[in-house]
């Protein structure tokens, strides 16, 4: 791509790190890769150690599996919380999404990842075992899986249902549809299709 | 912004760390964090002592302050270079830029930032002595400017044109004009304005 090879092994080391977050590019990797060589050393100490330490300290909610520093998360210890209904999401990103909606009361299980054969991440990598448990104890009532669309999400989201079928708990997913300010004829033939058997009588 | 605050102080502590770098905000920092929390602690490892090294053991090159890990940077240590010409650029991702062009084939000085006093960088932080002195030993007929069009850009340049009057070297800056692919109409009147100032002789 460059006419110049830089040659700095240093800087190439940090920059093919940094490009393996997602979604960050070789471009971007190194700008920032120069950015933190501006930086003062003792920032870019700031920098890695907060990263270490989180990596190393982290704890997890012993209920729903959510990041949490200190005992239950702040969702399963709110008592105002509906707790006959679970909501299980890939990770505290999806959390925070569904609670920006104001629309749901209900308490999470936060799988932390996805089934991905690819990536070598089995069922039992996951807290799927812990779900099932949970489910065991008989509060909860409805079970209601908020997964990605695709190949991966709805291979987890089957395989949880498959292991919740004993239980008999009500096992639910989110609405597939078409999106507010999507051009029905942009959509694709799977979300439009769904959206038609899934419609709703009309209500203003 | 998000209804539950997830209250892990080592989360938050990591994902404040990784805004900021530039142009990322507190959501990309936040998938960032998650997707290094999910990596094994051996990869996390390497992802920060790749930094930490990169910046305590970084090498400059003697001459042009290109990042080198050992001596004389590629071009400088290239004889095909014409000597005579020296590109002045913030940082190496401009050096990768021109070079990628294809039309340059002089030597650089590479400032490694701006001065920019809001940022409490002097004109004293940048290695703009070194040009002084390297334009001094006589080999040099033409300073090229190739700074970004800010505020910045314009006080460090000028400045820099300030330093080397003295030498009676020829300094240049880069063009400014309308983009290929930019929309007349679009461009501002400073960029046309500048465009029809440095019109050229049409040629095919």
């Amino acid at each position: 791509m460059y006419k110049v090879n830089y040659r700095s092994k240093l800087l190439e080391e940090a920059v093919d790190q940094i490009a393996s977050l997602p979604g960050v590019g070789r471009k971007s990797a190194l700008r920032h890769a120069l950015h933190l060589l501006k930086e003062p050393a003792a920032n870019v100490e700031k920098f890695t150690s907060a990263i270490m330490n989180m990596r190393a300290n982290i704890r997890y909610c012993p209920d729903c599996n959510m990041i949490s520093d200190s005992g239950l998360c702040p969702v399963c210890s709110d008592s105002s919380r509906d707790r006959s209904t679970v909501c299980v999401v890939e990770s505290l990103r999806d959390v925070l999404s569904i609670e920006n909606t104001g629309q749901y009361h209900g308490l999470y299980h936060v799988l932390g990842g996805i089934i991905s054969p690819m990536d070598g991440i089995g069922p039992d990598d996951l807290p799927i075992g812990a779900l099932v448990e949970r489910v065991g104890k008989g509060e909860i009532r409805e079970v209601i899986l908020a997964l990605d669309t695709n190949m991966e999400g709805e291979t987890t989201a089957l395989y949880i249902y498959r292991q919740l079928i004993p239980s008999g708990v009500k096992v639910s997913a989110i609405a597939r549809g078409v999106a507010f300010g999507d051009d029905l004829e942009y959509t694709d033939e799977f979300t439009l299709g769904k959206a038609i058997l899934n419609r709703q009588l009309f209500s203003i």
